[in-house]
């Protein structure tokens, strides 16, 4: 695509480096904001900037956070034994929305994803290992989604920790609830039925 | 949605201001550019900036350009007697790829719609009237999407016109070049069939 104009061809650039936004998306997105008064973009701007520069990990649970310890490690409520381990921001947002877990985070920022040139090192992984190796953590919940390279996470901090005398365990696969039967995969049902539990535990919320 | 950090919580209502995104697609495109180098997000911040402050519009056609005059307005060799009437930078530029206009364009910046707020005194007309009544043009070609605020923008201008020695023209609507003709819409369709032409005249590019 080619523009009467450099400002243009370089904003739609810049937009449609964005994942799931093409070139035409990102034309219709700057001469939308084209319309709109001066200050939303000038203010989109600042905002893209500050969160870039300023932005910072919690120094404990490595989840983002404006101060150097998040408001959920900073709780002298929440349990420091139960350790809940996730890819990112929006699981410990989604499992904070259940209100079911009361314990703390460590975030491990991404998932081991060769195709993305992502391995252990670029994840938080040691800094977990160190703080099981402290003594203080009970139990280690994975709390990943359920892909192959979620899977290869687990079993390559699963292996670290081996060491360490520590309850593992990862939250629980299944039916969803309010669910059909008849439109749940073969996958999910089969391993659900493999797995199932005995009735009084299923009546607990 | 509540977010642990404050600077990622403006990123993502900036971001979600955007037409056809989300509050949850603007937390994976923040979470995205996160994981990027520093520097696209400071390159993206200064071009959207770049783009909606130094932005000009061409003086003759009001397209978008760096210069006060655009390039298809300062090209000599492009028929002045033929005007050809747009909404916006999108359909200059789907007609340049044509390769089968060779005179000038006019862009309204918009298409007369209340739903939006948008009235003739937001867009180019008056300009377009004034370079009418200047004498210059031979014939103005309208060529509009097919929707019903489309139709009433042609309807004002053509008004605003009547009283010009100028021929009015709208581009061919019928069916597709390549389409089938039980997959044409009806309307498409009946249209073609009443505005038929003569077979020589289907016979020229």
């Amino acid at each position: 695509m080619e523009f009467s104009s450099k400002l243009l061809s370089q904003a739609v650039e810049e937009i449609a480096q964005l994942p799931g936004i093409g070139k035409r998306t990102a034309l219709r997105l700057a001469l939308h904001l084209l319309k709109q008064p001066k200050n939303q973009t000038l203010a989109l701007a600042s905002a893209l900037e500050a969160f870039r520069t300023e932005i910072i990990f919690c120094d404990q649970c490595h989840n983002l956070s404006d101060l150097s310890t998040c408001s959920i490690c900073a709780n002298p409520h929440r349990d420091n034994g139960q350790l809940c381990v996730v890819e990112d921001i929006r699981d410990v947002m989604a499992i904070e929305n259940t209100g079911q877990f009361l314990g703390k985070y460590h975030v491990l920022n991404g998932i081991i994803s060769p195709i993305d040139g992502i391995g252990p090192q670029d994840l938080t992984i040691d800094s977990l290992v160190k703080k099981v190796q402290s003594g203080n953590i009970r139990e280690v919940i994975f709390a990943l989604s359920a892909t192959m390279e979620a899977d290869t996470t687990l079993f390559y901090i699963n292996k670290q920790l081996s060491a360490c005398a520590v309850k593992i365990s990862t939250i629980a696969r299944g039916v969803p609830v309010g669910d059909e039967l008849e439109y749940t995969d073969e996958v999910t049902l089969g391993r659900s039925i493999l797995k199932r539990i005995p009735y009084e535990d299923s009546l607990s919320q």
